[in-house]
């Protein structure tokens, strides 16, 4: 059974894992707030800056739960990455009027750092 | 509402956050598979080894939310742990015959892999 908050959250995930940012962010709020392990991130342009750049080296994605209620969507998924193989994700999206208000965005920055370490020359690291 | 799996992981989730994490290990199964940031950790002696030592590091949690089915829950949290202050984390449960016998947690590795470089020695980084 989906609810709301859940059609909008699978609505936006089904875009962006496949490549179709731009209608992802059709499902997001223009004064989006979201909380990522880097810190706060506040409105949609901030947030596309952030999440469009990652969506464009996903070579690959599995959903592995989604559940939520009227207001709120939780979401685990996996993703195929160009820099780091496996790298799952969770996110917790509160909806609004059919929009994406908030989403709290939890995954291992470790993967992600080690390859850019491994990509500098080693006078640059 | 609350389902089976839900009720399994939520008492797993209020015992370790409480500092009983005996008690919290009384729902987990003895062939527990756990897939976490480093790899894959399989039997409850193992999971106890890695799941134990953090919790001793936990000194607040907010639950930010928790859906569940039949057989599965999804759980959302933040942390405050002695060496990072805001550690949120994320974990898909599989509840079988009232028992976790998978348990897969997303977390960022980043600023725990920090917070031991700092307490390093320079000599030793």
């Amino acid at each position: 059974m989906t609810t709301k908050a859940l059609d909008t959250a699978l609505a936006y995930h089904r875009a962006w894992t496949a490549h179709d940012f731009e209608r992802a962010m059709t499902h997001v709020a223009e004064d989006v707030v979201c909380d990522a392990p880097a810190g706060r991130i506040e409105g949609a342009a901030a947030f596309r800056d952030f999440m469009g750049p990652f969506t464009r080296l996903v070579t690959g994605s599995t959903l592995i739960a989604a559940f939520g209620d009227d207001r709120t969507a939780l979401l685990m998924y996996d993703t195929r990455t160009v820099p780091v193989d496996h790298a799952p994700g969770s996110e917790c999206v509160t909806v609004h009027d059919g929009l994406i208000t908030h989403i709290r965005i939890v995954f291992d920055r470790a993967p992600f750092d080690a390859a850019r370490q491994a990509a500098l020359a080693p006078g640059q690291r």
